[in-house]
Order: structure tokens, then C-alpha cells, then sequence
């Protein structure tokens, strides 16, 4: 078991936590059609009590988005708190009781896997639900069970997030989703006709992808194209097309392919809330939120997500801020207080 | 008759033609719902050589885009070609056939009609046909009849332009269209957001629609959720709601509204053309463009009515450009060289 | 003596003035180095009341920004009040005394003269002070002499207005600047890397302004270009230099030129003031504004001109508001209102 | 000595040197007027032979820009190749001669030093040029000397490399810039009406540097207004000032101060060189470059600062790529390459 002391980042005057490295190899990864790395790290924060006491601790998992991976969330800016010291001032502040946050790696080539299986991705679902999990609980001194764990995350972390609460309330009995994507007309259909630009520029969904992978800087449009394609990846997958995608638009027209786009929706938070309703309403807590000024319009995911949770009668807390999709990284202090404080 | 000279304007070494003013007083516009003058200003450019032959001439309705007049379509600017003396120039090198080219004033209080009757707006499609066209036959030495008569315009005009060609082909013979609205979920959709943020903003359509008209300078961002609001009035009008309009979104979920985007849907031109295919097959000359740039992704509603119109077996020309959708006034030149040939 | 009425435009409930057109041939401009038109329109805006009164009127002289001429300061927006329909307002409703409102034309094929004489561009203060003034007063019934004449205008304008009350003192007695061009520094200093790219990545000033001549769209980054060019053209002439046009700035390697620099500084208003102290201590009236969020600056230029004026004991009134530097017509009421209390 | 491995980070099929972090206290930072941390951590990369070898190697130091630290420098981002991965390369492909690397961290609470002394930072170039290089020497297999020791960073780390040059040639025997700052006229003085808005709107430095301080999140506003308060913390201290700074502008009329801006003159590379000459003559290697598409100008900055090497008759490599200020790690090659030819 290795470890990571972040010795520039300051705490205040807190104690300080530690992150542990549980690298292992995934099993649901083997053979994975992208060829990602099946080694994988799990970083794990574990409070500063944690090495001298011999309590067990509820697990926080939380989900990172799009390009991310488990140590991206843990790079050092000197001008925005890290996610280790923003735990340690949590929990030493009192604001937050003491809690485990593990935090999966589910990059793919692609830049992500919206934490589900896929047939053009791999098994990411499986992976994180039936390895991380267990691994996490057998490695540390967690309270294991469904009711002191609980899930949240930023964009698609908070996407995965909604989607794995709802799919595995054995598995979590809290969740939280910071600007996580929701209601894909407004998220995704706005930049289909970016991508099919992009696509046709480069003649093809593999050739545009080629070109992606050399790029020794990937560029906001190619990030763009490369987002949509990567989702198509996850909601559309087709073993018979090329890269295993089925694309929601026809190119170049670009024209929207219905049953294609019915798949998408399928696995929109908003259009899955009813047949989860069960699940949802066993939640021992749920918290939304988005920036007012959200580029992917997030906000509006947010409140369509929450008027579905009120039509099954299920409590959550929702709230707004005046920003955009970038840089929220102190809102996430909001679903860890209050997930902790049911988890605990 | 009143006669305009644009002394400033310079047609190069071209004869210069003149720009009329048939102003009158509309019959369709009289008690419409949003208050707008009965009378109207209609210019209209006759070639050089008009005033001194007995010839008569085919006639181009050229229709101006979401917030112009008329009138506007005349306005002068150093460093671009006039509409005038764009005419001059086609008509005087031989490029052009000569041909009368009206200019209609369709405008309304939220900035625009579509060039259709709107229980919302009022009836500038019968305005339009029936009224402008015969009074220009009436004024003007006109070849009168179908076979001599076109219709093309920017944006919002080639929206016009297509919907009036197809519901009217014992009208016109031929149309142009400028990236001109089509395939909604690509032109407009992606602004509902910008829409409904401005909705709630203000408290209501009626109380935005306040505060629109009072701005002393109408900003970008009221300009975007006007464009919506005026869309939704032509499209989804609804004499029960406030300013008579059924909007296609829930305020402030965002949550798209089916049965008024099926509304929006049906007119739609890339869906109308299955209804008028016997118009569209009886046109003599159809010109389509759109910027490979532009903003509201009409190149792409460009390529997917052209791709209907294959559907149905009809020719047209189709030209996409390295532009904008702004300050594309040179691309007219291909609609009206296109349509005078057969016009003629 | 031509008549334009500008039937389209509303007026609201105030009787409406005329603007008269006294085309003529401008003596000043004939040879001018770029072979302007030397035919010019000469707009007049005369108040409701002068056709049938046999009153004199005081003159206001409104002079355009860059790329405008005197006609465009009349083009029609249905969403903006036009020029004249502001004055008919301004007059009808009392807030300003009765009065001529000239709109001179001196534009040139560089997109204007900063109302200066230039060897570069032509003799544009000797046109407007000896022919145009003289002009007016000939053939309109204005209240003749320096105690009825202001000046203002807005950005180039603007300048204009400063720099001629400064430099004739005998001629206006009172001046305007909105956003008005002062403390080049940082007006225009920030643009000479854009200037120097696009006259590198074309070979040259000659070879720069051929293209731009021949853009059937003059795209914002060629008129960035184009801007400084006309401004070197009008500060910095020097016959022995390609176009008549020395540089502040050394291409390709961009390092300002300290001597050329130091030309264009003693055309800066903020550092004309004290040589013309007398002149601007005889001013009856003397208004300054900009936006807060003006593009260039010119909220600083504004500042720091006033601050000069202070210096020498002059007084003035400044605004600032909230808005860029465009589309800032509503603000013209404000020395219109001004300038004509002290000229009536 | 700690080690940190990169377990994620790919080096391809290169040998993987490591990263020792050399923590170690700062005298030269003792009672720094900030209150920055004395405690400093000293990340070294070592090739992938040094654990096994006897051998000695040059040392290249490599300075980050401004707001950041020798540890940002190892953030993890799956899509960008890291440092450490970065050098496993250039040195496993033999295309850079094995070399120590040294992120040398000069932080402080205004976002950097430009690794300058200042009364208003601290002592940042004795720290660097006193403490870290030997420290370097005595705890690593340097070869020692500066025959065998470069500098070369990005942006103001650029800036730190041409500076500690100039000034250490003793110290240094080859240096590179990427996209460094120089020629402030265009990288500076373009933000200044910027930088007086915001400190206008806060009410003075020290209201806005606390305003700044406590934002959760640093907006693009706000870092703008502080990336010039840090250069006046380093260019024109003055301990009579508020947080000991001398400003460039008056606020807030914003009109630049002449004998500030000298002061700021004095430290622009462009105008150190002739003083250096000697030092500059002296060097084994320069490598310059900027992107064409600078935000900041500085392709301007490296051509004008070429341009006085090549007056006083100093070689160096001068390139220019097609890309902007931000992400152009992938540059970082050409001078660790450069660099390590003359320095083996």
C-alpha cells in the first residue's frame, strides 16, 4: 500500500489525512475494446485519525468528470484548496463527521466511461460496483454496508453518480451530483453540430480519432468532438460500426437518427427517475446542484432531475450558485457534509 | 409614388436603377394583435432602364431576416454593397436578367412575422401574397404570373422564402434561402436555455417583453430571448397565454414542452416538404446556401431539406461557403443571378 | 436642394423635422491621395418648425465614428431611434432648444479622416471648417458665428469634436465627445500586435490594403488592421513611405517606433490640452462620456482628459455608464441637450 | 529525501527516472513581507540510470510561470504528457543528453516572484541562485559548474531564465524561453485599464488582494487585476505603499505613471540586453520561442528581444509555432533539448 503526503498543500490548521494508493489489477477491465490500462490506481483519503484510532469509517465515493482520473482530482493548485485538504478541513472543522472518500479511476481512452458498461468502453460499472467496492472494504476500516455509503461527484462524476445510486441502492444510500449531466437535449444535442463538423473534417469517426490521439495538444474543438463521441460511445455502442459507436447524427448532414437518440435517453437521469423510483425513495439522502451560468445548461438537468424526484415524492436538497461548469471545486463541501452526515 | 436616390451609393460604372416606394395601407394587418402601423412602406428597385422602356420585367421578392424592414435593406455602409447597387452591378454586366426586386416590410413589434399569419402576430402571409404581390403587379410593368415570379431571402427571409414557395407555388416559380431557418432542434433549440433564463429573469414573457421595449439599447442577450419569444408567436400561438403564445419550454424547469414542439416541428421546413412535394416539384429554379460557420447551424438544415428534396426527386443548387451567418450580403448575388435566368 | 423623409421611421407623438441633403462639390478634396469622391452629400437635419418660421437656428455638427459617413448616420434599425427621429423627440418634447444638426461626410477609402488635414488622406479639417461651415450658413437659415456652433460626436467623432474645438475656437463654441478617441496608449497601442500580423501575413501595408479592398466582407480582424493603418495614415503621413504612411511600429518584429510614436502623441486630446488652453477656456460648454466597459479604453481617455481640463481651470461635465462602446446612441441626447442650451 | 513515482503517468517504453523532492527551509524566504512559507519543497527529476549508475549530470532548471509551483509542474493529466514522463522520453529515445531536471518553487501569495528580489516579495533570486543550486550540488550527482547548468521555463518562468542569465552567467552557461515575458508595452501595459477597473471597483490594493484571498473560486477578472499587482510587487516596490507597491497607473483616471513604467523598463529583457551583453556573449546555447497566437504578445516580446542579440552579435535558436499562450508544454522539449547538448 502506497503513500501520498501532499507536504505543499496546506490544511490550516487542521490535522491531516492521508491518501493511499490501493493500485491492483481490474479484473472487469481484461480485455477492455479500447485497450485501457487494466492496472489501476484507487486513491483513497483516509482522515487524520485514522491511523491511531481503530474505528471504522463510512466511505464517500466520489466521482470525477469527463477526462479525469482518481489522481487528476488530486493535482496541486496553490490558489485552490485540494481535495485531501479540503477533507481535512471538513472533518477537522467538525463540519463533516470523519468519513473514508475513495476516489475510482474509470478514465478511458476516450476521456471517460460515464462510469457504466459498454460494449465499446468496457465494464465500468462492473468494475467500480464489484471490485472497488470490495477492495475498498477489505483494505480499510470502513462501516461496510449500503447505509454508510454513499456516492457524488462533479459533471459526468455526478451523472455516475445519479446512475449507480438509482441502479444500486444495495450498494449506496446517498448521492450527490454537482452539475451532473442531465436532460441531454440540452447538454449534448447543442454541440451535435460541432461534432459532425469535426467528424466530417476528418473523414470519419476512427480517422477523426487518430487524429485526436496524435494531437500533442488536444484543442477545445477536438475536446468537443471527442465529448460527444465519448458519450456515444457509453449510450450507443454498436460492435457492427467502426470503433464499436453508434453516432446520434447522421453525418454530414446531421441530421438526428431517432432510434439512436432514443437509446441516449434511455440513460438520461431525468428519463430513468421512474423507472427507479424505488430505489430513489431509499435514499437516505440526495443532493442536486448546478451553476446559474452552467455552459452545458446543467442547471436546468438539475431542476428537471428534482421536479421528476418530486412526482414520486422523494426529499432531496437542491441548490444553484451564480457560476459556470468550471472551477466549482468548493461546492463539492456541500455533498460531502450532507451525505456524511446520514452515512455516519 | 415616391422615389428614393441613393447619391451616396455608388454602382461603379453601371447604370444606376431606382428604388420606388409603394407605400399604402395594409388591409390584413388592420386590429393586429400587437399594435403594428397598417401603413406600410413598400421599396421597390427597378433596373436602369425601366423608366425609359416599356419593357416589363420579372419580379424578385427579396425577404429580410428577424429584425429588419423593408427599409433596413437599404441602409448604407461604405464598405458594403448596397442592395441597390448590387442590382445595378448584376443587372448592368449582364450577369443578371433585369428584374424588379421588391422589398417587403413584414416586420413586427418582436421582430419579425416568418412571413406567416399568426393568430400572435397577424396575417403577414396573406399581407404578403395577397396584397404586396398585386399591388405590385398593379404599380409596377410586371410580367405578371407564377412563371415569372421569385422569392428568396436571409434567414429568417429564406425561411420565408421556402414556406412561401412551397404553400404558394400558383404565386411563385422559383425560391432562394440564405441560411434560412430550418431543422429546428439545431437552430433553435440549443437557445432555449439563453431562453428561459431571460423568461425567469424578468418574471414573465409579459414582463420581459416590458422591459424589452424600454431598453434604450437592445443587448445581445435580450435580443437571443426575443428571437425565441417571437419564434414561439409565429409558431405556437395560443390566444389563452399571455401575449397570445404557447411557449415551447416549462418556466423555469426548461423542460421542452412536446405538444408545442410538435407545433414548432410541423413548421419546420425540412418537414413540410413531404406535404408540398408537388410545389417543390413544380419549381423552376431552387438556390440553397449556408456558411460553413454559422452560428445557428444552418448549414445543416441546408443539407437535410436538400436531402428531402432528393427524397422526392427535386433539382436545386446547393452552396456552402467559409463564412458566418452575418454580413453575408454578397452571397445574393447566386439567388437572384439564379432566379432571373428562369424568371425571365 | 434634395429632400429625404424617412417615412418608416417613428417619431411618436412629436412633429417631425426634415433632413435636407446640399450635395456638393468639395473644393478642399480635390487630389486627395486616395482618389475620394470629392462629390459629397451633406445631410441636414432641420426641427419641424423651419419650414414655416422664418426663425434662425443655432447648428450642431454630428460627426460619425470610423467607417461611417453622413448618410449612414441616417440608416434605419427598426429597434434603435434613427437620427432623426431622436431630435424630433429631443425638440418637440422641450428638452432641447430648436436646431440645425449637420452630418458631415468625411469618410475615406480607409474608413475615415479623424477630421484632420493629412498628406496622406486628404484635407479633411479645411473641408469641414472652410467649405462645409460656410456652406450651412449660405443656405440654411442658422444663427451664423461661433456663439450658435457646436460641435460632437462619438468615437472618431468624438475626437473630431475635441480636436476642432480646440484647434478653432473662432468657429465652435462649444463640443461633445462620446467615447471619443484620447490616451492612444490605450486606445490603440493594444491593437499594434494584431496590426502588425495581418500586415505581416499579407506583405506589406500596399499589399494589406489591396486585399481588404477586394473582401466582398470586411471581416473583424481585417478592419482591426485597416484601423490602425488609417490612424498612421492620419497621424504619422509621410509621402516618402508606402501609401503616405509611416508606422509606429516595426514589422515584422512589432517594437514601436519612438519617433513616429511621438507624432501620433501630440495628436492624443490628452495631450493637446494645455497648448490649447485659451481655446478651450472660451467654451460655453463642454461634454465628456464613455462606457464603463467601453473595448477601447476610452472611459480612461475620458478621465485623463477631463483631469487636463482641470488642470487649466476649465469646467465640463463627465459621465460614465454602464456599456461598451458600441451601439451607444442613446447617449447622443446627452450633448445634444448640452450643447444646445448654450448655443440657442 | 522523499520519492514520488508517477504509477499513473506513461512513459511509453522509456525507463522511468523519479522525482526526489529535496524539502528543505529557505533562509533567503526568512521574514519575507508576504508571509510565504519558508518550509519549500524542491522536486528533482533524476533519469531513469541514476539510482544505478556513479555517473554525474547536468542540471537544466526549469521555472513555471506564474501562479505556479514546482509541484503544479507534476500535475497529472491523462491527456498531457507529464514532466517526468516527458523527460523519460526525450532522454530514453536518446534525444536529449541524461540530465537532472529541478522544479524550483517561487511562489508567493500574489501568484509568483519572477524570480527577481523585490522588498515587496522577498528574495527569490537568492534563494534560487544561493540556496537551491547548491543545495542541488551537495544533495544530487550534479556535474557542478556552470558549463554544465541551464535555465530555461515557461512565461514568467521564461522570463526568470533570460533574467538569471543576464545577470548570472557565472551561474548558468545556457538558457531558453518559452513564450517569456518581454516587451511589457504589449504583455503588460495592454492589461492596465484592466487592472485600475478592478482595483477601482475593490477600493485600493489591499481591499482588493483581501477580496482576492478569500474568493473560493479565482475568476479570469480577478487574476487578471493580480497578475499585474504581482509585477508591480517585483518591477516598482515601495515599502511607502500600500502591501509595499508602487503602481504603474494612477487610479483611477488610469493614466500611466512615467517614472513607474521606467522602473518597469528597467526589468524588460528587451531592454536588459545591452547591460548583459558580456553575459549574453558568454552563453553556450539560447533557445527562444512564443506562439503565433500569443494572448499576451509575446511572439512580439521574442522577436524584439532576437533582434538586440543579434546587435551585439549573440547566436541563439529563435522559433515560432501556431498555437497560443496556454497548454504549449509539448514546446518544453525543443529547449530541454537544446539545452542538454552544450550543457553534457
Amino acid at each position: 500500500m502506497k503513500t501520498i503526503k501532499n507536504p505543499g498543500a496546506s490544511s490550516g490548521p487542521h490535522k491531516r489525512g492521508e491518501v493511499l494508493n490501493l493500485r491492483h489489477s481490474a479484473r472487469s477491465l481484461h480485455g477492455n475494446p479500447l485497450g485501457d490500462p487494466v492496472e489501476r490506481d484507487l486513491y483513497c483519503y483516509v482522515p487524520a485519525d485514522y491511523a491511531t484510532s481503530q474505528a471504522r469509517y463510512p466511505v464517500i465515493y466520489f466521482l470525477t468528470g469527463f477526462t479525469g482520473t482518481g489522481r487528476s482530482m488530486l493535482n496541486f493548485d496553490p490558489f485552490v484548496e485540494s481535495m485531501d485538504a479540503r477533507l481535512d478541513r471538513l472533518i477537522g472543522s467538525g463540519a463533516m463527521a470523519p468519513s473514508i472518500c475513495v476516489l475510482p479511476d474509470c478514465f478511458t481512452r476516450l476521456g471517460g466511461s460515464q462510469y457504466m458498461n459498454s460494449a465499446a468502453t468496457g465494464q465500468y460499472e462492473d468494475y467500480l460496483i464489484n471490485e472497488i467496492v470490495p477492495l475498498v472494504d477489505e483494505k480499510l476500516r470502513t462501516k461496510p454496508g449500503r447505509d454508510h455509503r454513499g456516492v457524488t461527484g462533479k459533471s459526468s462524476g455526478g451523472y455516475g453518480a445519479m446512475r449507480l445510486a438509482m441502479r444500486k441502492p444495495d450498494v449506496f444510500a446517498a448521492f450527490g451530483t454537482h452539475a451532473g449531466d442531465a436532460y441531454f437535449a440540452y447538454c449534448y444535442l447543442p454541440d451535435f453540430p460541432k461534432f459532425v463538423k469535426g467528424i466530417e473534417r476528418h473523414g470519419g469517426v476512427e480517422k477523426f480519432y487518430q487524429h485526436f490521439a496524435a494531437l500533442p495538444k488536444k484543442t477545445h474543438e477536438a475536446m468537443d468532438v471527442l465529448n460527444i463521441l465519448a458519450m456515444a460511445a457509453c449510450y450507443s455502442p454498436d460492435l457492427t460500426r467502426p470503433l464499436g459507436i453508434d453516432l446520434p447524427v447522421h453525418v454530414p448532414s446531421g441530421e438526428i437518427r431517432g432510434e439512436v437518440w432514443k437509446r441516449w435517453e434511455a440513460n438520461d437521469p431525468v428519463h430513468m427517475v421512474r423507472e427507479h423510483a424505488s430505489a430513489l425513495q431509499s435514499m437516505k439522502a440526495i443532493f442536486v446542484d448546478a451553476g446559474l451560468r452552467d455552459e452545458f445548461n446543467l442547471q436546468f438537468g438539475a431542476r428537471i432531475f428534482c421536479s421528476r424526484l418530486d412526482e414520486i415524492g422523494v426529499k432531496y436538497t437542491h441548490e444553484e450558485f451564480d457560476d459556470t461548469h468550471m472551477s466549482i471545486n468548493y461546492r463539492y463541501d456541500r455533498s460531502f457534509v450532507e451525505l456524511a452526515k446520514v452515512l455516519a
